[in-house]
């Protein structure tokens, strides 16, 4: 028999629309939209097994984290949250559906590093999930092989402009990259910095002396990420190819987007929580502190917050993912005591995000029907997961978060769901917070009850780019 | 008893979603929704009065006009749509809401003005409709007056920084209407040409002996477009106040609009189905043909269409209207035959703007989506309608199109329901087609016959602009 | 007999050289350049009737002030300086030629101005004049004059986009002199403020009492400058003309001239050194101290000068002149008490010119060449002077400074030569001076002993503008 | 006894000025310079023993040809004219000093490839010459070999993002080189065209069997070129030190280095006459006469002209020298008849370039003073030589050319005197011609009679760039 759920007397909100709707659920799916009130809404909560009052609240669409690396390898260790972990902590933030990164090991197929993460991620995960694909050594295999994956459904490819000898591709290689995607229907995602002058930056520094964790931030400068921004977008625009650039953190870097985007290409970008709350203060913090907060493209100067909000606001920025990637202080960050290049990079976030956007909305700096899109729909249907996922429409998985507006919240790691032993944003006190959270309908989290299990989350292979523009 | 009407099988686009779902009217308003298929969805249909079979089509919200001008004096003549004839044409084209413009005559008062397009459009309507007001004279008693109309429904003023003598206003009133708009939320709507300097080039033409046609487009120049798109930029950003420019023809236009949104300003465009699929080779047509694409601001060369899809694509751009002015070649564009400057300004329109916006996808300048988003649920959000119109969710009014996008049409004066002897677009073959249009759940249009009548469309009082980028 | 005067030992620097040479002067002009040191210029001392020893000194061409308000009537009352004290402050100051505005008044000829402007000046100028001519009210008969006005050597024409009622042209009129100005060679000289739209903010200030000085720069808004400028670049571009905007203050302005430039458009800037070395902090000293800087543009904050100095080395700023126009504090610039919009607009600068300027090459702001280039040899060529003024070589008037770069001074008013009671730089401290001038080969300052007379001074009729871009 | 030489009745024109003067060279410096007519000109003729009528004539700075690469190894052959052939024909085209490119070779050291260059030039050379030094391998040891050279007069140093395993330096290695430079005072000159991905692109436009040498051009792209420029001002704004780019060709790079001058970065252009008059059509010439005109940057689509010329009026680009790179068409150029990759890339052009700019004054693109200030004061400024070069001014080398405006030459093969058998610009006629050329004095060109002398130009020493914008 089928299980019916009702969601009664919230605002449901989307991409597009805000509107009193009650709303049906069955199979795992949205069965119905009606109108709060009307004699049809009313009719379902008899037959209902299960009816949920959101007077009050708000009923939107579960977040679509479209940046995670859990379990990553990195600098000689792993990020800290397992596949189990990290989807958990999702799902206690709103988010219900992850893609995460495979990483290819040079030497090695993209096949093998692909296996290598439905291993790792099978059975595990309490949300649905998703990958794109780490391509560490474009050649004729490997861009065979893309062909493949993109049928298979891991239709995205992220490159680095930095990094050498681990994951970074030289021009020519990126060149043939796109041009690949831009015939099989990927979507190339890079990591812009220049990783070659960076790298000389970086052993200069530390010859002078500059060990701190602050001058991470110093030598990764803005102008070497809107460099990088700049050369991937030329390189795209000779290969015909569409490109993301995650992890957009320098205005500098945005200014360049929208350049591109104004003549017309089809140029999408990235930011993340942490570039819009935090900043090269907190890496500059005492006491090796700054170390928590070390990640790249790194945390810069206050004064680029304003132009990432205006970029979400314009649309010049389209998605705001977590690169969630969280490391230990103790025995992790504490591996670049005295030499910042040493830091594992990365930040916990997996779970602040949709809080965090929401505290926007509070702040005046984006709509709620934005931060739906940016938080949702628009990651959905940049990565081929639409109309699963994004927005709440009859057809759609019940992928739906019940969210009190009104709700006060403090951040801490003392009461976060990361595996992780320090929060980014420790005392961070914020308005809004998840209530409930269902899953293809089913409860993953019940009134700020944690009533889901690993292996509920199913594997999404996507369809591909969404967008033209 | 409440009449009940299933729409079912069809594909429902909104602005954010594309899903196949069956739309349940009640009661004048969409009551629910459910996916096609889906159990639920199927009861309905046994208990509705009417279903309608929309396998194979879209189902999309009816349109919103927001800039048309029924009956507007000009020139000595006045339009040749009435309310009753025009909202009939703009239900024959999909579109469900027009916002006209009641206009200020010198002397008079906004009320005045105001209760006089009351009265022409009182029981003659189609389909819903609303009203802009146009201020001629921007004084301290009709800056007092724009609270009041704000309050009552009517919260967007258009200016005029053309037509000196006539709907003209200096700079200081601009900036003085900004002011108040920025207090009472009301929104400027700017023609933005600079009439001053155009009258001097306007009469040297004539003295010059240009007085064909299309020296109208000559002397009307993109530059000075540009011109008072910068200035009324400028202004509204000195005002603290948001910006909305009409009828936007030329990139360099699109261009003052796409830096303004750099910076982050609230300021948006709009341009009409004549400057996309026409051009200044109209004007130049023989034989005072070319009169028939007197409109300003005016047709530009061709090599502008391409700034102005690529500004809608990019949101640079947010609504298409189509001006709506029409003027019979026979007795009236001829009274300008001998001085251009004599042409009544003006092309008829409002049928046509669905229809040739779907040509856009069908040629691949835009998404559907995206084809929604300009044409029903922006301007419906812009002008204070939403959520009432421009969207299809349970509560909004049931103003529905189902659309076919295959059926195949040829444009033409022998077939619209325009009053007006001619057709800008006249042979012009579309695929695409309007079948069935319901306005708050009647029937104005099925499957191709009028069944609506005037008096059935009703005044809708507007809240204020729902945008702040 | 003919007399001759050599001036040895010194660094001859011009636009384009720096070169140790020494210069004979013959007639009243520059007869030959000869390197120092060698025989024939050694030979040149033994035949002088007058040797000047200019080691370690600058030999410069003498200033030319392209902007200079003697005498002019404003607000009911004068500009303080004469022709004879001014030029004589002029000459203290390093500059040799000025050029004046003289002033057609509504309802008059320009021919009427310009007589009385001849007159005025005549046998009063201790350095050579010419005359710029200010259309007050652009018409048919003005229109014709202006040929008359370029082939008598009057060849630019100063309109005003503020002030309305007094000298402010309307678009219409502005295209038309554009127009004319295209044709006969003139070069429109603009005051780029949106003054109609300021006026409105004018009286909304004093309605909200703010009627000290410092609200004189509120109201006076950068980005009305900028509107200003950007509106008269594009009535340019339409009229095929070119154009000079006086007394660029504001950082947005000089952003818009640079556009245009990049665009390819003869479009040139003009700033005034108290937009490079004063601020809006100024016009805010307490006391209705800040009369003292109340000109118009105004002074603007403090971050505007960065922009102004860059656009000097960029050559998006091309000539810097004084605008000089003093009134005195006690008398005149207290009209203004209780009502800002009273005080006499204008500043006395035009001695101090060429010392700021040399300051700013000892700051590093510019080079030696380009001190020459914008206080000498552009203002000369701009406005039809060269080859006669603003270099030194063989063939021109022999107006030469001899510069000592390391003498230093404290400005004051105790001790300027200025006809006003107060200094706008009063305590600042140079580096640099002047220490002997020639005019057409006459001494008018004589180791800072003044040696010229009322009457040296020869009206110059000039030819048309030297520059394309 | 000295030798004195007087060149009379000429018009004199520099950077900055144009005069009737008369020139008097001793000791092969320029003596003195007296107006035309002047009792003190006339006496010299009295003394001198030779005396030049230049009447009608100008009297211009020799030519300073700032990139030619004599005897330059390349793909397995040598540039076709040695420093005797070269620097002749050089003089024939009245530059009167080049800087040709010292090259190292990997494994070599600086002080190899320079004394290569010494070596190979000494006693050959008919005009002075000066050194840039090729930076193959950036290192610590070539790096510290970068400021003994500054020293030694030697202070620009070229570095390529193309051609790797040959000349190419990646990001980091310019990034040292730029730093170095930035404290020694060094020039960087940046080859700017991304290599690694054009490599790319030509292997694949050769599988597809695309030889011919239009292909060059196409996969040479200008977005290639951008995104090089673009790259190098960055890394250059990071190490704090200036920048010229050679050979721009693309009007997308002018773009980029006119932002980065507006942005007021010290980063200079260089064009090249074959970049101004002949375009891709050139290259597209068939039966593999396109050959003749392969060089890199490749000569671009004819629409490029236009930004070009349009930067050199607004100083976007500073400098136009030749890139010098002659091969004979038989038997070198026709190394790569079916591979256009094989081709030896460059052109001759040392001897065309004056005319060529002196037909760009007749045409209308650019002033006399600015032919004179991009051909000769320019370049020698940017490379230290100044004062001794580029002007007319005494104590200034008597580097001086008599030009003939008004004489009409037709360029061939058939008549030039550089070492190559073909002309770029076979048949095109020009309006100016070089009469006569002096070098320190001595006369090279007689009326177009050759005069001078293998060893007569002397290696010159140079010191810093004296720009700082």
């Amino acid at each position: 028999m089928v299980s019916r759920t009702v969601i009664r007397g919230g605002l449901v909100i989307t991409a597009a629309d805000e509107m009193h709707t009650d709303v049906l659920v069955e199979e795992g799916r949205i069965a119905a939209l009606a109108a709060h009130g009307s004699p049809h809404a009313e009719s379902w909560s008899r037959s209902a097994d299960r009816t949920i009052d959101a007077t009050g609240k708000y009923v939107i669409p579960g977040g679509v984290d479209a940046h995670t690396h859990m379990e990553l390898p990195f600098g000689g260790t792993f990020a800290s949250d397992t596949f189990e972990t990290g989807t958990r902590a999702a799902a206690w933030g709103g988010t219900t559906t992850i893609i995460d990164f495979a990483v290819q090991t040079r030497g090695h197929s993209l096949r093998q590093g692909l296996d290598a993460w439905y291993a790792k991620s099978d059975a595990q995960c309490a949300i649905d999930y998703a990958f794109h694909m780490i391509v560490s050594d474009v050649n004729d295999a490997t861009l065979k092989e893309m062909d493949g994956l993109v049928a298979e459904g891991v239709s995205s490819f992220k490159l680095f402009m930095a990094y050498p000898g681990v994951f970074y591709s030289d021009d020519g290689q990126i060149l043939r990259a796109m041009q690949r995607a831009g015939e099989n229907g990927g979507l190339i995602m890079m990591h812009a910095e220049n990783g070659i002058a960076i790298d000389v930056l970086v052993k200069q520094a530390l010859e002078r002396g500059e060990t701190d964790p602050r001058y991470h931030g110093e030598v990764r400068k803005a102008l070497l990420e809107a460099e990088a921004t700049h050369r991937a977008i030329k390189l795209a625009q000779v290969a015909g190819a569409p490109l993301y650039v995650v992890h957009v953190s320098a205005q500098e870097a945005v200014a360049e987007l929208a350049r591109a985007r104004h003549e017309g290409l089809p140029v999408f970008g990235e930011t993340c929580p942490q570039y819009l709350f935090l900043s090269a203060d907190n890496l500059a913090e005492p006491d090796f502190e700054g170390a928590k907060y070390v990640c790249s493209t790194p945390l810069r100067p206050k004064e680029h917050q304003a132009a990432l909000w205006r970029g979400l606001r314009t649309n010049e920025l389209q998605v705001v993912s977590t690169d969630h990637c969280p490391f230990c202080f103790s025995g992790q960050k504490e591996l670049g005591r005295g030499d910042f290049s040493k830091i594992p990079n990365g930040l916990p976030g997996v779970e602040n995000r949709m809080d965090l956007l929401h505290q926007a909305v509070v702040d005046g700096q984006i709509s709620r029907r934005r931060w739906i899109e940016i938080a949702c729909a628009t990651p959905a249907r940049m990565f081929g997961l639409y109309p699963k996922k994004g927005t709440i429409a009859p057809g759609a998985d019940a992928d739906i978060v019940i969210y009190d507006p009104h709700a006060e919240q403090t951040l801490s790691a003392a009461t976060h769901h990361m595996n992780v032993d320090y929060s980014a944003y420790e005392g961070k006190r914020l308005t809004g917070r998840v209530e409930t959270v269902l899953s293809r309908g089913e409860f993953v989290l019940t009134d700020r009850e944690f009533t889901g299990r690993a292996g509920h989350g199913a594997y999404i292979p996507r369809g591909t780019c969404q967008y033209l523009h």
